[in-house]
């Protein structure tokens, strides 16, 4: 059964997590470029991680095709010797992909991303170009259905869709957005509400922000819809971080990025609150996005699993809310077999020396606005030691 | 060339990371029993993390043997249909282990741990001969060294060093204390020179504690054994958890072991702190336990790259400190290509609710105890408030 | 010259601090009824607590008389035996105040704040004759202006302006709202309307939040004033506790409320940005509220010597930014004598096991909606519970 | 009756708290200096001060003479125009203690601190000189008994003591040193044994380390004194600040040092707490330092009421555990008027950019040291740069 068959029907569809942070912690892809030549250098790396992801649960095997437009692949000529074709890339994604679908009950889905060209001004025809050459691929690889994502201007994400639903297959779309809106300043509601416009069947967000956060997104999403009488099936693929000090664009303006995310890693637990809370919320298509290991997509499929009526092949590895420890030598340790137990955690960070929160980087900060501030103060300090000797 | 031919010659060798934990967010392995039958059930699996950690500068692949003993593969009777035989494990383990070995430059060591026979006090005989069945396949299978791993107590490390000996084979050995010692109270100093007296030519500390602690625990086993007059190489192979806050037995009483544990997991930055003050210390055997991924031991490899003149595999898709983001678009991003900004980062947790540490679990806070100092308060609480009512 | 005439010439007046808290520290204020009986029982304490903030730069002495109706008083007949009268606390409040006002250059203001009556609904006569029998006594005792304070609800505290409007003299009114309005939903701008339209000529807010929230409510007030084309003073009084993680209500929900706040006591530094902050928005009515400890006002008259051309009297016991540390001994500590050190410090709170942020109490969370949750999530948990029985 | 008879009979004698900080706070003491002219300049601001620690439930209240030494008093002169003499510092300090003792039940203390003499290597006479200068002040002001406090060395602490003794008064002796020992490395139970034989009646610790930390010291003192067969009464007067983050130096090192505690200043449950493990430890001089309160001492006081059999007058407006609260309107805030809360309480900072723990400051980072560490990280990061560039 197709996507919008089992979205249709009232069935889950468990998506799978992020290809570019885990593939980067097992050496494969490079953090700055984000791009996916491991694809053709290292397919078994690529396979076992789509097959972790199945196991887990995933419903939907996402082509490993994140920034293989070729104007973004042209970046890699920096750190490696041999070029690898943009075409290669994609086809060998859509292999792996289908290789592994077949080994379970999941759906091959086509992933195109925003590109380099639309944000150096490129007009529609070449960013449309760069669509179409990757949605060629898909086409002759026969993937399930088609996704758009981690779009920071809805005006590039519409102009994917157009070029996707050409292909007669059903598209979903999804922005890299929080409750703010997009980088032009449209609104959730409005983002959601043009992508249908366009030909989205499935809208919502992923990256960029944490569960909560990203949910609240989506929310408004619907609203929008609903206030257009639109109708379209929710998704979400969020982080695996814990984001609540982001500012607008998200994650990346955050000082841990990317190289000191960990204490943000979220637990499998707050995973199963997220996915109560977006089924609650009447999301259908639920993952994960960066930071997303196959534990996290597990924790979903977990949370779910009584709406299902079925676990997934990796739980056979796993004991319902940390049952598995009940038989520990420790009286302590068994006392934590226990819902409520993990449920309540609050997990200690083991840094004493870091704080909860950081100060999103950006724009506010330029060099000249931080001089003027300085030299204001200054003056105020130095009439103010004037002052005090006076006093003295 | 052999591990002692290595060592003897002032080579750093790198150990490789934990399959137990990173397995079980892969979702091969349990929580709670943690045992190896992922070696039959899903070589694939263990394969892939094999070739990981080789890629990332490992010069020793462990079989995964872990919690392989007979006594201990019995537990998992609770959780699996069929039971796989011990002897089945400890091969599978071993081919797979030597096929990876074979696609680099890298040893194989065979490992045993401790035993619930020891636990449950057995005699020395039937200890002896749970790590005897192992060694029979690790000597059928041609291992190249062996290690006796995770002891907490002296005693069954000792007997595990004699078993491995009689094999003339080389013989490492790492207990996962810390510097209180082992569980009968036993010094760091006493138990490497315990461990020499017994045969083996390695001694450290491996899991249990994080790397700050661990190497400490060696600082004190290299006193012990210049005290002695013993010449032992050293290795340390310690968690990827920050847990200042841990008492005697380490992370397993934390109220965050083993489902919480994410906001502790070191960065690579840590690593690298770590990996630096190994080798200042002496340490020439360097790896990691639960929690450190293939990203990890890159980490070591890096850090000690200028010492050994050449960079593991997986550096291909790596810069040195966070350089891959000298290109980014946003200039506060291009602003963290540089040691400085990463060595320095105090990375925050994105989690306000949470504390930094805290109090692990434990003996000392048996019912009874708490009951009595419950009783206690409550009387005085009471003459308090007679006291109060008195005074209006 | 009168508290108009100063506003009008566009002078700074620094306002005190908060009488209730700083009291309870001292031993003679009682949490919990909060009223302020020591006037007649301590005068002393009470003279000297006024003293030291006029000695810190105060303007304005305000009278203690918060919590001084007559209905609030019954309520400390559960802790004292006999009783006082309402009218002889609110004398003695105004005869300390004058004093210690002669002794500088400040002035005296009568101040009222919500009443219980309002609270159980008593209608608009009985809630004003509670505000006139207090007025009487400021009459009497010929206060310098009149400052109706602490109100949660913008219907009240148009009452409480209306009586003190009768008096003939300047009236300031401040409510302890947060941005999110009144506790009917009144928003902030819409406030301070109605305060000015019943004749305020300064409205602000003051306490329930910390000072960088209680500036953005101040901000809407200001807007809201604009859109309406009215014009006032403005001012602010808030807590000198950082409260980011308050709910509508404010500090009063925080489950540190009254007894564990320590932790949240701002410093003089995040005093001096508060003042310049408030400065820069236009306020010129600027003191505080519960927490303000004379040193924090002080910071307020600090930081504006420049702007003001003077230093308040305690500035003789004071360097500028620390600059009284440049002779210790210590190098390290001769460091800390800048104003940059000051101002970049992130201070660790020695609580390790302590979070950063509470949850708020409140409303949200009653008992049934709790039971109803942990029923719903009781039953998932049996389900999840029998497929993973199922799947073994 | 004396302060030996009291402790002799086994009676809790409550000590005060520490007026430079309070005073500093109130505006009459300079950081920095920390001298106490203020007894001269401002008598009725150190009068309340110490009629607050009576009221609180103090049965001693020492003599404002902190740093009133001759030598010490000459570095005002940076800060005052006219000088005030050494001997009328003192003899103010006397007055005001004696008048506000005989308002109540209560002690007067004569106290002495150590010295620049001292520090400045000033030989035995000249030190000794200037304490019998203050003696001689104490003697004429027949003062009940005499406390040396807040020495860091031990060998200059028992000559303050030696002096002391010709009194013929009882003599306490406090250091401000914590488990690590004095300055030259003497242990705390070396240190008690030295000031025992010296003369002591009392001895203990004061200042510098938070109240956990103190008692570990007094703990120890009491193991020396034991050991070496000595008896006295053990005393103990901490910080009222979380420092569990100290180096040997105390709570000078730390970066919050003097102006950005308030994170750290610990709750009257905090203190409750530490009167209870104090007196379960055998001290029965309980009192407090830098950051103690009047609430602060009062809890003491409560904490030991039990044991006592009576309440502070200050207890008059406080309720036992919080029970004060039990009328609140709101019934979440009443859930708060109960002994379980408080006590269990985990009291946020509301500082989420803010770390739980500081790196104290001090000699082992020299400038120097510096320098060499980036010298060699420097080379190390070159090599590494060169080694990615070529692995390219």
């Amino acid at each position: 059964q197709g996507i919008l068959e089992r979205l249709d029907a009232g069935e889950i569809v468990i998506g799978d997590g992020g290809f570019v942070f885990a593939l980067e912690k097992r050496g494969y892809v490079k953090a700055g470029p984000w791009t996916p030549e491991a694809t053709v250098e290292h397919p078994e790396a690529v396979r076992q991680l789509h097959r972790e992801f199945l196991r887990a649960g995933a419903n939907v095997l996402q082509t490993f095709t994140f920034y293989a437009s070729e104007d973004k692949l042209e970046n890699r000529g920096n750190y490696v010797a041999e070029k690898i074709s943009c075409q290669k890339v994609n086809e060998a994604a859509c292999d792996i992909a289908r290789e592994v679908a077949n080994e379970g009950d999941a759906l091959v889905a086509g992933g195109v991303s925003q590109t380099p060209s639309y944000l150096s001004c490129k007009d529609k025809t070449v960013v449309k170009a760069a669509f179409r050459q990757q949605l060629d691929v898909f086409m002759k690889k026969n993937v399930d259905f088609l996704i758009a994502e981690y779009f920071e201007h809805v005006e590039e994400a519409v102009w994917a869709v157009e070029v996707l639903k050409e292909s007669g297959k059903p598209v979903a779309a999804t922005m890299c957005i929080g409750p703010e809106g997009d980088m032009h300043g449209v609104s959730p509601g409005q983002c959601a509400v043009q992508l249908v416009k366009a030909g989205a069947s499935i809208v919502g967000v992923n990256c960029h922000f944490d569960p909560e956060t990203s949910l609240e997104t989506v929310r408004l999403m619907k609203e929008g819809l609903q206030a257009a009488k639109l109708k379209a099936h929710l998704m979400s693929q969020p982080l695996a971080f814990h984001t609540p000090d982001c500012g607008k664009q998200g994650f990346i303006d955050l000082p841990e990025f990317p190289f000191g995310l960990e204490p943000r890693i979220v637990t499998r637990w707050d995973i199963q609150k997220y996915a109560r809370k977006a089924y609650d919320l009447g999301v259908r298509f639920i993952g994960g996005c960066c930071g997303f290991e196959p534990y996290h997509i597990r924790a979903i499929a977990e949370e779910l699993a009584p709406e299902r009526g079925f676990l997934p092949e990796a739980s056979e590895k796993h004991g319902s809310w940390g049952d598995s420890l009940s038989m520990h030598t420790k009286p302590w340790v068994r006392a934590r077999a226990r819902k409520e137990y993990w449920e309540n955690l609050k997990p200690a960070s083991g840094r004493p020396y870091c704080p909860s929160m950081s100060k999103p980087d950006g724009w506010g900060v330029t060099k000249g606005a931080k001089e003027l501030m300085q030299q204001k103060e200054a003056t105020t300090e130095q009439q103010l030691k004037e002052l005090f000797q006076k006093k003295k």
